[in-house]
């Protein structure tokens, strides 16, 4: 177990936290399914794709529906805020139909045909169809929320658009910066801010949100949320370059085919020095080639070997320990069950020594 | 003015119908306007395109951005349940951000190259801004609404959800019958009903929802613009295939070359006889020819000729006036002054008489 965690005294296992997820998965799958039940055909057939439900064929499958975080922050937000677990689950749910939105449209914009070992929903069943669920998607979060009636629901629904909208300007920050020759580490950062802070910051409180939790608590928890996002992103950062593609699910150098301007890269540009100095006149080079995607895997080698020559790896790592800490420092303004933070400590632990 | 409105005894002219709905866009665009500029660069700019406020090269422009009727709509829904127009601002703004939000996508799905004169947004500026664009607008919607803090607030966001997801369901539906060599009138309704009919039902009632309406009050509100919708749809698909292109904005033969299974076409095939006939064999050799978008101007008007001849286009103007008698006599059921009665009903008739 990480060693980040056991800084605290009392931890919460690996094995402790693969069955707070499993719980969380347990507790939201059967509203998620109901509610995905709702959409007219073959929407439905789609979005069960999608979460892993069904294969290409309609046959039932096992498939890898996600690690499930966020459902497991909403639930466990719920009891920080002195709430029953069962308090946090239309806010999972809806944590899950929001996040899932953007992957459909994520994966249709980036082009990306493989998500969680499968084929991605466009490569399967066309673009029109990854856009039309995943706007069926981002609805029927919304109507989970809104349909429990309550000023709390209300409250909740807010925050949850809030951070869409982020979320959304995040996506078209990214997408802006592929096209960009440099993009400063404060703006890479602002935007993983956006792009995934914000909706961690929403899964870890929306649970509080729909339990009754006072605005300040529910900020103290979207303060964790946001930073634990950051801490997220930063090691997905380092596994979509060197990340195990058995484990990850994706291809191998996946942020670097994509010329993704990822933490790992924009650190080592900035960070001057003879491998950020070559590492920069490669890149400039790569992007006047439309040929980017077909390099050879030597190629992807180089430019990984020189990001961490160049400091990019440790200083990402190093970015995740300090969002994780400071996540976990923003615990302490919140009054909450001793057993709860134990929980949210270690699912922090969990995020940043996951390897896919 | 229209005969059909005449035979109410007191009318509101066409003039007057014209003045309604620039009162509507004079006092939803400025707030519109706000909206948008809250959404990140280029995200604001590709919004603004759409909305006709700028042109392709970012110049203010003077461009057509739609006919506004929702706003209208919503705004007199205010007044019928007797709250100042204003109250329903909000509301109005919501209806131009989701509906816009479904253009956006639609263009995109569908492949429409032009709308309101203009190249669409997916052309000009790439698919993934027209969908994070969608996206972005959605999320919006929601957002004006929930940030007034209110619980009729948070009725009207969740009619406007059920709303939104009926949208997308019809949407989804009318791709499914492209591919399909028959649909019933029935199934033909039932599509525009969801995908016309319940966002004009909420453009209708949202307004008298923010102004404190009882469910009763906004469920009659919600039956005038229900079959409203299903009248503007029957006017939009005669239109689709007879309409001036000066006039609409869209190529000659537009749901033809689509091969859309509007209702004068499923109207005809269902009528039975020669020409109903004929049509039926012609359109379903044109299934299986993928060039159907390159058919002559001839081999369009014959089409267009045979679904009159079976008698496509008559029951459909019938429809639409069934539909409007419908959508008038529901006004009776609620009490509401009389001047926005007459404004209500001077609102339909312009909708079964417009030539765009």
């Amino acid at each position: 177990m990480s060693a980040i965690g056991a800084t605290r005294g009392e931890i919460v296992t690996a094995a402790g936290v693969i069955a707070l997820l499993e719980n969380g998965r347990n507790l939201t799958t059967p509203v998620l399914r109901a509610a995905v039940a709702r959409l007219a055909p073959p929407m439905d057939t789609v979005a069960s794709y999608h979460f892993g439900w069904i294969d290409q064929t309609g046959r039932p499958a096992e498939g890898d529906g996600g690690k499930a975080v966020r459902p497991a922050l909403a639930l466990l937000s719920a009891e920080a805020a002195g709430a029953p677990a069962e308090t946090g689950v239309p806010g999972a749910v809806a944590m899950e139909l929001v996040h899932n939105f953007s992957l459909l449209h994520d994966d249709l914009m980036d082009g990306d045909e493989q998500r969680r070992h499968r084929d991605t929903v466009w490569k399967v069943h066309g673009p029109a169809q990854a856009i039309l669920v995943g706007d069926a998607l981002f609805a029927l979060a919304n109507e989970i929320l809104l349909e429990l009636g309550t000023p709390e629901a209300g409250r909740a629904t807010r925050r949850l658009t809030t951070a869409t909208r982020r979320l959304i300007d995040g996506q078209a920050q990214d997408i802006s910066f592929e096209h960009r020759e440099r993009v400063t580490v404060q703006e890479c950062l602002d935007m993983e801010g956006k792009k995934t802070g914000a909706l961690l910051a929403c899964a870890s409180s929306i649970g509080a949100v729909l339990g009754g939790a006072s605005e300040a608590d529910a900020d103290t928890l979207e303060e964790y949320g946001y930073h634990l996002g950051l801490a997220f992103q930063a090691i997905d950062d380092l596994l979509g370059i060197w990340g195990d593609p058995a484990s990850t699910g994706k291809q191998t150098w996946s942020d670097l085919r994509q010329r993704k301007k990822s933490l790992p890269v924009v650190a080592a540009l900035a960070a001057g020095g003879p491998a950020s100095e070559k590492l920069g006149e490669l890149l400039a080079a790569d992007a006047k080639n439309p040929e980017n995607g077909a390099f050879s895997e030597e190629e992807f080698a180089l430019r990984a070997a020189l990001i961490e020559e160049a400091g990019g790896r440790e200083w990402t790592s190093e970015e995740a320990r300090r969002q994780y800490a400071t996540a976990i420092a923003a615990l302490d303004k919140m009054d909450m069950p001793e057993e709860i933070k134990r929980k949210l400590v270690g699912l922090a632990d969990f995020v940043v020594v996951r390897e896919k």
